[in-house]
């Protein structure tokens, strides 16, 4: 099975997106708004266009496809989803050019959050839908990638999340795939409905529920508001985003097992644990700084601090406060959970908790090395003994990230942005978090970076999301010819 | 050999220090400055300390220490020469507190070259030369620490060093450490004094040149005069300056081998074609800015970009311009650079290039895998295969590294400082460069900030001179027990 049919796959990927198109014309011809039109364009060419691919190119003799294979599908859909995505937002008229429907898509698909409208409010409720629902339906296909395929290729560590899936045909993928998209879509769907819900008794309309539940359970960020959580004015929705943030943060495998019955899994699982701990202790460290050096009150400040961790290290980008205008402190903190990022078999962006942990811990395993030469002790990692081969993948990860991130906020910076905009938006999109500092903080958006500036972030969003080496591999000729 | 001895040891470290202490006190003397007496009490206080520390606690039946023990000895020294360096200094009535002399005989020592005097041309004459002797001492520790221990003990990926050092007495520590440093010494003495006269052959006073050409080889940084060697105004003086610098950010092993002949030792090691490679694209690229955007003439971009290129490499710190003012991409290109570092086996400080260097190639290899699965190409370095164990520690330090970055850091910004001076001047300390931006800028210096700040950098820099493990390790108590 070559290039052929995996473009084909990639067709039946853009006729579902075609048929998605058509919830926002739905909620577009609710509220009676004339672009609706532009929603069902972006169907039909959709449609056209997977159907092209997928008759023309698909081969009937195929096998069933291998992980590599679905690797490249998964790739190139999310590519197509952007460039699609894009089309009925550009014709919405919401959007200058396409170029930025292109940035709000990509945005939106690789659950990023960083936009570049300048007033929300004014956009058609068509669009803020279909906004909400490219994050939704990112998360899915994150959630997708990260626990059926990339555990079996192997890429930076996702190794070890082999024989944690919930499956019961574990050696052939197209039914894993099918079955792990079955159960862990169940418990995203559960959770968001039960978001939506909660949201609705605080006194949230139910579009905006909706919006903001798709939005949460991504990791997304996507506001129907300018001030985004801040504007509902309400400690209980703040509280409920804050806690569903967390919880779309951790590995929805963990979820599954909970409501099956194993009340203790997300305290036998060592990234949760770390994880947990870590929003804890940030929070904490965050609401003493807001309630000693800015006379902010002890509920407001663990308020205020709970949040803009969740926000930041599940990578999803809603805001209840302008962080650039705190002290150095507090931002710092953020700042360094910004390169933590979700954990592993959630939607959230970023290097991964369990690639943080490992090395810190593999720090403290070469430091006990040094001090006892002569004692082997294997590291561990959820009681496995870890394989060398899968440190080294996540230390590779790591680096090409750093480098990513390096390469994109050089390139910024030549572009005339200055350091801590473009620093701060490299890591913000290659993170999938959404705002930035500075220029692109909390209170700002992405709309007056040049074209190319957007252009180059839209892909660092989707290098980010599909965890760089799934990108990088595609453009390889060898990869094709196996 | 226990505890005991190893403090015997660094008292005979602490007499010869004092014993150094007489130079300083030679060019008070000379320049009739009554402060010389600050030395000679230095050199008293040291000897004293020195002998009381050698008689009491050496062990007369102690065999020979092992490379664990010299590493020992020497992380003790360089705090014991922070401690006493700093004496003197306080003693001068040049500093206010104990705490800035502290703060610059560890800068001093460890090669960092960052300042807290604010004018530096109204020192005296032997302070300043107590200053540049520190930098050259530390730099001479720093050689013997890097090729004749670490490599034996496994730090960081210094194994890989191991076969690469001169000495005709592999197998024992004590001639070797002979060896290597009689051998390497002559090299760093042959280049300092090589570089003085080069200095006044433009026009450079004797006792600047001395000064200069010591704070160059290891790459310290301190200069006599405020606005370092732009004071000069000289574009001979800045290009022996930049040469120099870029040596002294060389392994001197390789220099030894071309001295002795081998032409191509350079161009056949692959770190030393790496930095050489960078340092001339990242001046490039910073000379194509200045000329571009900011209009300045074809020699004086070049200049002013190699110059600055070169100082932060290779973290000496002199500086001809003030970066901050620069547009947002060449400041961006020079912090990439604080990350690099110099070569291990020379005194630059920062990861180095060669842990860079892996790194990028071990991402690039994971890549490759991903490609080829059946692929097993071992990853190779100068055409060695690499032992996995190596490239695990390569990872390990670096991981470690930028956890101390991150720390220290956080720590400034809780004590105050804005994001970009807390976290440059944490890079700027831990990688023993000098100078950072915003406030502790080429322009600036760290005497704004608190007296707690002053301590933790001043540890941030002998924790980053020491390569981060050998310090820590010896807060192991079972490091002592063995």
């Amino acid at each position: 099975m070559g290039l052929a049919h995996v473009i084909a796959l990639v067709g039946l990927l853009c006729m579902g997106l075609g048929l998605c198109m058509l919830l926002p014309m739905a909620v577009g011809l609710l509220y009676r708004e004339p672009n609706w039109t532009a929603f069902l364009t972006g169907t039909l060419a959709s449609c056209a266009l997977g159907a092209g691919l997928w008759f023309s190119l698909r081969d009937t003799q195929a096998r069933e496809m291998n992980h590599r294979q679905g690797m490249a599908v998964v790739a190139l859909g999310w590519l197509a989803a952007a460039f699609l995505g894009g089309l009925p937002l550009y014709l919405s008229g919401d959007f200058l050019t396409y170029t930025d429907a292109f940035f709000e898509a990509s945005s939106g698909f690789t659950t990023t959050g960083a936009s570049v409208l300048t007033d929300v409010e004014k956009a058609s409720h068509s669009v803020l839908f279909w906004r909400a629902l490219t994050h939704w339906l990112g998360g899915m296909g994150f959630i997708v990638l990260s626990l059926a395929i990339l555990p079996f290729v192997g890429v930076g560590g996702m190794q070890l999340y082999k024989a944690e899936v919930p499956s019961p045909t574990p050696d052939r993928l197209q039914p894993r795939i099918a079955d792990t998209a079955g159960v862990l879509w169940k418990v995203y769907a559960l959770l968001t409905g039960l978001e939506a819900l909660l949201l609705m008794l605080g006194g949230m309309d139910w579009f905006d529920a909706v919006c903001h539940a798709f939005a949460t359970l991504a990791t997304g960020g996507f506001s129907n508001r300018n001030a985004s959580i801040a504007a509902y004015g309400s400690a209980y929705i703040e509280w409920v985003v804050t806690v569903f943030m967390i919880l779309a943060g951790m590995n929805f495998s963990l979820h599954f097992w909970l409501l099956k019955g194993r009340l203790r899994a997300w305290f036998k699982d060592e990234e949760a644990r770390f994880y947990l701990a870590l929003c804890t202790l940030a929070s904490l460290a965050i609401a003493l700084a807001l309630f000693m050096a800015q006379g902010v009150g002890v509920h407001d400040s663990l308020r205020l601090a709970a949040f803009q961790v969740a926000t930041i290290i599940t990578t999803t980008g809603f805001a209840t406060a302008d962080y650039n205008q705190w002290l150095p402190f507090p931002v710092a903190v953020l700042v360094v959970l910004m390169f933590v990022g979700g954990s592993a078999g959630s939607t959230g962006g970023g290097p991964k908790v369990m690639r943080v942990l490992l090395v810190l811990k593999q720090s403290y395993y070469e430091f006990l090395r040094l001090v006892h030469p002569r004692l082997v002790a294997p590291m561990r990692f959820n009681g496995q003994g870890l394989d060398r081969q899968v440190v080294a993948s996540i230390w590779s990860f790591l680096g090409l990230y750093l480098g990513c991130f390096v390469v994109v906020g050089l390139v910024l910076t030549a572009l005339g942005s200055d350091l801590v905009t473009a620093f701060s938006a490299s890591i913000a999109c290659l993170g999938n978090i959404g705002p930035g500092l500075a220029e692109v903080g909390p209170a700002g958006n992405y709309a007056g970076l040049s074209a190319l500036a957007k252009w180059i972030l839209a892909l660092a969003m989707i290098v980010g999301r599909l965890e760089i080496y799934t990108l990088l591999i595609l453009l390889v000729p060898e990869f094709w010819r196996r």
